[in-house]
């Protein structure tokens, strides 16, 4: 039999990371993405899980609401305003399955099939693939140092018809890096108010902050009911658990949770009532001041090791936090061909054109990952790069 | 701001029954859908909980791949055929976030705005308000005591264009209660390969038999590829922990889980685990056995309390298995009038219009459910029901 798909998931391709990471095999993982197992907090999960199954097995077990477990809605609206600045009286917030399920419920609330999107380019390929899959044409904004390039939003929203959202991740950007600087995000903003286009301002990674001075999130601006909040606590508890947050205009979560229910009727309730008693026992701070020092550590040894053994081969900035590190090959290196022979010496990296509007286009980036490998494997991995670079250079 | 929303989307209003269940209050809930708690399976979870968050914390907490969890999807590929005949060496095996999420997932790989969809009606409101969320222009197709009327299936199919899939739940139908028969599914099976469109067989209550025979899936009869067997653990565990699976040709199950990357990366790994250790250690014909006598209790304690008291005003089949029982009121009691009766008399159902492919058709029928309240509550739910029929026939 021929199936007859839908047009737009008929182009999509499975995640090229994924494809990456099947073929690795037993190299090194500075491809990955994944947490530091070392940062989940194991044995409050453990004495947590065993309490609620204990006292109220039945509203773990039992159909649950769609917008969210009650009580978790009022602790995390209460931590999105108190903690992230996000949320005011014309917001609502509903508990997503992972922050992944916010981009297909924005998507089937918003995309018509044609209907554009703009992003920063390059961008987390996980959203990207959402956006296809429903038939968005991505309108990409050049990165720089300090977030989109400001000039080219403008002629984007200008020129793009149908423009639904603009999907930005401006703390420690994946694949980038890079912060948003707040005179941008006050820009960006700006922009969308102008052209009356939603903002997705996605935060996976805020609470993962190394080095510098945190800077506001763009919902803290949100006085016209424009900007869509996405939390994740994949990255600062779990991401097996599959509990992410969105804060936004009542409106749209009205219709990302008739959305919701389509999908998935509710998350599922164990891992919600995990989260709850965990914050609930104020757990969060303490909890976060440990992981940002286990990937203080991973980060700066990775950028040390770079330093050491990498200048020579390519440039990078070091991040100020996330868990990414985004560096651009020298000039007579070709990208896809190094990370080919690296992956044969015994280290992945993900080839940068897999975060691009367009993967068919030329990119000189790779994405080099912390969290995933122990710090063994990030030393031996530098080492590894390097050696594949002066094989390479001659 | 005036959101400008999809098109599908914009006309897609929250599930009545929900809104329905928001307004009955301290009702006794005959219109609500939810399994038993005392079929849970509460201290076999339990254990197995506190057994995996001792032994592998990490892998229930840490990223699993979009499939699945290897080793369950094994078991539940060994469980589909040789417990449901559903699964042949062209199929495979995709986990899901509970059943609900094939639903949005064969909505995203297959539905293009405007295409058909073949439904039995009434049907699932979750279903049919999923599709709609898509954009699909929803077909139905009377049911008779023995499924689908089969001459104005061909009728539909021949007639409609882009049509996608037919959707079909072949056992205790929601909210019809029927059981389509052998001869029937082979009739719907042949129709589908006719004119080429896929079925996708929806089974939550197939285990849920108390009387008579079982009748083979129609995945079983599957040589060409064309049907997709969505099977859920929401009636025979637990619906909070939101696992549920599909079997269909790979090709299928390669977009679905491109999608389903898209959608929520993975279903939640606790719950994925809990449900494969339980399975594992052999846990589920005993509690099968278990809950069909709960539910054969409850489905005759309220079918002998209808048949005593309410024969004068409705009609209706008693169901060999499910959740529901679809009753016919007779002429002189309007449906809507006598629900919103019966809500002030203290007791609620669901007006079976919602069950519609066009809520706004005339329906006489109303679905009750007996696996939610009490006993003393069925019992005094059909005594209520029975008091609101006298003052309307006055």
């Amino acid at each position: 039999m021929n199936y007859n798909f839908s047009k737009g998931m008929s182009s999509l391709k499975p995640s090229v990371i994924r494809e990456i990471l099947k073929n690795s095999g037993d190299t090194i993982p500075l491809s990955a993405g994944n947490p530091a197992p070392d940062a989940f907090p194991v044995d409050d999960m453990r004495e947590i899980a065993a309490k609620i199954l204990a006292e109220n097995p039945v509203l773990a077990l039992q159909y649950g609401v769609t917008e969210g477990y009650k009580p978790l809605i009022e602790e995390l609206t209460a931590l999105a305003k108190n903690r992230y600045g996000a949320g005011g009286e014309n917001d609502a917030l509903i508990v997503v399955s992972g922050a992944q399920q916010t981009m297909s419920l924005m998507s089937q609330v918003f995309i018509n099939y044609g209907d554009a999107v703009i992003t920063e380019e390059p961008a987390f390929i996980g959203a990207l693939n959402c956006f296809r899959g429903f038939g968005a044409k991505l309108v990409g904004v050049p990165i720089e140092k300090d977030g989109m390039d400001i000039d080219i939003l403008e002629e984007k929203l200008r020129t793009t018809e149908n423009a639904k959202f603009i999907y930005t991740i401006p703390n420690f950007q994946n694949p980038a890096g890079i912060t948003t600087s707040l005179e941008k995000r006050k820009k960006i903003y700006e922009l969308a108010k102008k052209y009356s286009v939603v903002i997705l301002e996605d935060n996976p990674y805020g609470d993962l902050r190394v080095s510098g001075e945190p800077v506001p999130a763009i919902k803290s601006f949100d006085t016209d009911g424009l900007v869509v909040y996405n939390g994740s606590f994949s990255k600062i508890i779990a991401p097996g658990m599959r509990v992410g947050f969105t804060v936004a205009p009542k409106e749209i979560i009205s219709k990302m949770t008739v959305a919701k229910q389509t999908q998935d009727v509710h998350t599922t309730m164990l891992t919600q009532l995990m989260v709850y008693n965990w914050l609930k026992a104020g757990k969060l701070e303490g909890h976060v001041e440990k992981i940002r020092s286990i990937y203080s550590r991973k980060l700066n040894l990775m950028c040390d090791n770079m330093d050491e053994l990498l200048l020579p081969y390519l440039d990078y900035h070091r991040p100020e936090g996330g868990l990414f590190v985004w560096a651009k090959l020298k000039e007579g290196i070709d990208m896809l061909e190094f990370v080919k022979r690296a992956s044969a010496n015994g280290v992945s990296a993900v080839p940068g054109n897999a975060f691009l509007t367009d993967m068919s286009q030329k990119c000189d980036y790779i994405r080099l990952n912390f969290s995933t490998p122990g710090d063994e494997g990030i030393v031996e991995g530098i080492r590894l790069l390097a050696k594949t670079a002066r094989e390479m250079k001659g």
